[in-house]
């Protein structure tokens, strides 16, 4: 009966809503379920939406509202699903992390996401509960330009590929891997996925290759089979690229063309042109490119691992100039990335992403800096990624002030939640560190929910105040996700202006999945008229029983 | 707050009744959570409690209560324990059936059972959510006579065995494997267990097989080492023995010693002497033993699949007489149970467990009596075990040919609830009949919650209303679980006094999973002061929520 009442009432106010904003309203139902799935040529289980791997893509236009009627049709798991990017302005409920934003939806329940998609750009959405993510429960998000407007950037066509990486073993024994004492490593993925298809047991790039890979026979009807890209002559395309992977970095380039980047997470960019681009979990881009290259062949498309050693096949696909067969293979091997180790190219490119002029710039100043460790530890003798040395316990200290900033704001808080003043301006500098073993450190995407922030920096060892002269306050790129480098730290800057409760964590699922994450929590007060169904177990509920301040 | 409100509630209840019944109080507090583990040899994940598989044995008097304390350590899933046997009389919500009698535990939630258990016997506990009873949930629940009163039987020492099922596939891929389109079989299980350990790469009776097993070579301290049973010759030892199987129907024997069964379900038999003796999933049995056989050398005790052509080597560990080495192996084969296909044999078996003399007849006659035709059929494309071909009436078609595959071989989803008038005598007439594959008919165990019955009789073919005249009304066993054979049919008698929503269902994990079992509902109304948390998603809550009447 609550939760009727819940779904007529959230309809109810998103008339109400609707028709005070324009935009229109897209409507979805969705069903996940498990169920078998070969994305790499190997039969194993993947988590689908309506029968489909990965799920369907969501396309609407700024201003629009989403509603996803979302039933789940597992056994005994929760689901939720968290829209990657959006910043759920007036809706953190909508937000889709388990346990923080809403409880997880049990077996056989329905929970109505329902949420605006106030700016155009490449998103994608995926599970955030456990590793369901690993388990393939993901899909694209795009949102085109608002009815009536006109992109930014001129080109014919456009595709979209969304980019992931797969492991046989399934994702709940990786959980059990992991939680483990001692720790099991995943290690590292079986196959690259574009579009939830990859090869393993053969290779697209067979006949040019060295290696004793054999070549695919394919129909092109096999879940495995590459998704092509068909394009024409002497046109300008989009290319928007979005990385869900678990756990790889990548790099991405199209043979012997050359890649404008005009867009990052959804936020326009200074254009800058390259011949292949790093993309780490949790990001967006948008490239155009010009199929200016001899017409009678076709050209690979790859994506290669960067940032550990990789022991994964390059994913592949092609692309298809008309009027070539599809199955006409490129001549030459497919492009060679950057050697995984060489992190002067990754910062090379890193520095590049600049915001496109115009857009909005950061407050000068910052009211708080929050200072956070990346380190691997032992906690009761499990490896944990933690952050200022602390595992996230399940309450903060009691006698904690949320009235004002902390004392010693270089300390540990322990619990994981940092309640932001509303409206402040919150800088944030991820310290990375070495994990356990000695001379290694790692690549951790940052991402943050209900947020887009400003990268202002980016520096080798320890961040000093000194460096702070060196940010960039006049042109930063606004991102909801950022890497920090081995060693390195990078300094972030947002505007605490959107009353709910938002997970800030690293993107590698399994790195999430030990502990790798924060929440930040502001304006809580202002959400007086949540629906107690979204928040019966959470953080965010705890906090409003509580009537704590912000 | 709830939550805590609940619990303080609870204990204080607990308190109260305490007092007013006497009984000891026995406290837990269990944590479940999966775990690498190698049951049979061969390294799987298992469901374990506070780190062990099967979980810790409960040890309790009647009239004591039993308080679990259980957290929910698992990432995604909810959880639930169902305490298999124990008629949870004033405590339905105890139960531990997820959807029927409580919401699931969610992860990180902590859920207080408190049931009292009433009645001596053999009792044991598991999962009763998905097929987390597959995955290892399970655990013996063994209750001794009370305080200051002797057991009816005499013995000089007692052993404990609770058999079950293995498979190297994890139960969440079987789940899939099941509820696919085509459906997709889970198989023979590759190992069967006695207190959680087997033997799968190789065999324990290797020097006296013909077959080319490899002999064990064992430490003793390894999982899968067999649980050797240490006895003095010239002593009578009392064996209890459940049967948690997901699928397999066994045949249990002790070399050279004859059985005397006196108890079934925690309730009294007239003892009776055999060989070996068939045990179904969901049941359990005493019997006692005198090892009266030559010392100087130790015997088999063995388990073999019954029922289904079997696949599964038998399961097997030692009766080591004193002194003797327990690593000194029988010198001859194990024992060679029954073929497979012999039902003649198992009813011979079953026809002899009568009560003991002086146990509680059933009333002469019954108010009601309803008609469960067990089919295989195909829902929406999916295979199911529906019961009255899955709607929820008294009786099925009277022109229903139960010796061929159904006519119509597509059935409806139904609600399988069952109102029952409360205190009146309900018959159960179960009814098997051919499986969609022509000439098979398969043996279902079915168990109830929350009551024992009176087994009436069993029979060949369509029951008729002139069985009835054969019914043993003078002294049926008193059951919580009764088989049905291939083609043929059970009856049983049970009066509907205990207020309560409870689950009637085949004990076979994937039959279950695939839909065949109904729900009793009695004495709803008398139920008012259940504790709100225990309702907010099952069944029990829609039907006090909706005040339906009984």
């Amino acid at each position: 009966m609550k939760a009727v009442w819940f779904l007529v009432s959230c309809y109810i106010l998103s008339m109400f809503i609707q028709s005070a904003m324009g935009g229109k309203a897209r409507h979805f139902k969705w069903e996940v379920e498990y169920m078998h799935w070969s994305p790499d040529g190997e039969e194993g289980v993947v988590m689908g939406i309506n029968g489909q791997f990965p799920g369907p893509t969501i396309r609407a236009r700024a201003g629009d509202t989403i509603h996803v009627e979302l039933t789940n049709r597992l056994h005994t798991e929760g689901v939720v699903i968290h829209w990657h990017g959006i910043r759920q302005i007036g809706t953190p409920w909508a937000d889709g992390t388990a346990s923080i934003s809403q409880c997880a939806i049990n077996p056989g329940e329905t929970f109505l996401y329902r949420f605006k998609v106030d700016k155009a750009g490449t998103y994608f959405y995926h599970g955030h509960y456990g590793m369901q993510r690993s388990a393939g429960l993901y899909g694209s998000l795009i949102v085109d330009v608002a009815e009536g407007e006109k992109e930014i950037f001129q080109y014919d066509g456009e595709f979209n590929i969304l980019l992931s990486d797969w492991w046989h073993k399934g994702s709940h024994e990786q959980e059990v891997d992991l939680s483990s004492n001692p720790m099991r490593w995943i290690g590292e993925p079986q196959t690259l996925l574009i579009n939830g298809r990859g090869q393993f047991n053969c290779s697209l790039a067979a006949h040019v290759s060295n290696s004793s890979a054999s070549p695919c026979k394919l129909r092109g009807n096999e879940q495995y089979a590459p998704h092509i890209l068909r394009v024409h002559p002497n046109k300008t395309y989009r290319l928007r690229i979005a990385s869900t992977t678990a756990l790889a970095s990548l790099n991405l380039a199209i043979g012997n063309h050359k890649m404008l980047v005009v867009e990052a997470d959804g936020n326009n960019l200074q254009p800058f042109s390259v011949d292949n681009m790093d993309i780490y979990s949790g990001e967006s881009y948008s490239v155009l490119f010009t199929t200016n290259q001899d017409p009678s062949k076709n050209y690979w498309i790859s994506i290669s691992v960067r940032g550990r050693e990789p022991r994964t096949p390059q994913g592949l696909t092609i692309l298809n100039y008309h009027p070539n067969s599809a199955s006409k293979l490129p001549p030459s091997p497919p492009p060679i990335a950057p050697r995984w180790d060489n992190y002067e190219y990754s910062k090379s490119f890193t520095n590049k992403i600049l915001a496109l002029k115009g857009s909005p710039t950061p407050p000068p100043t910052h009211h708080r800096r929050i200072f956070l460790l990346n380190t691997q530890n032992f906690i009761d003798g499990h490896t944990k990624w933690a952050i200022n040395n602390a595992s996230p316990p399940d309450r903060f200290r009691p006698d904690y002030d949320v009235m004002r900033p902390a004392a010693n704001q270089n300390s540990t808080y322990g619990s994981g939640v940092y309640m932001l003043r509303f409206n402040t301006t919150v800088d944030v500098i991820l310290q990375n560190a070495n994990a356990l073993r000695a001379n290694v450190s790692e690549i951790h995407p940052w991402h943050l929910h209900g947020h887009d922030f400003w990268v202002l920096g980016y520096g080798e060892g320890k961040f000093t105040e000194k460096e702070e002269a060196k940010f960039n306050l006049k042109n930063p790129p606004l991102r909801n996700t950022a890497v920090i480098f081995p060693f390195g730290w990078t300094a972030l800057r947002f505007v605490a202006d959107n009353p709910g409760v938002w997970a800030f964590h690293c993107h590698i699922e399994p790195h999430l999945h030990m502990g790798m994450g924060v929440v930040f929590a502001e304006g809580v007060r202002r959400l007086g008229k949540i629906p107690n169904e979204a928040l019966g177990c959470g953080l965010t509920g705890k906090m409003l029983m509580n009537n704590v301040n912000n």
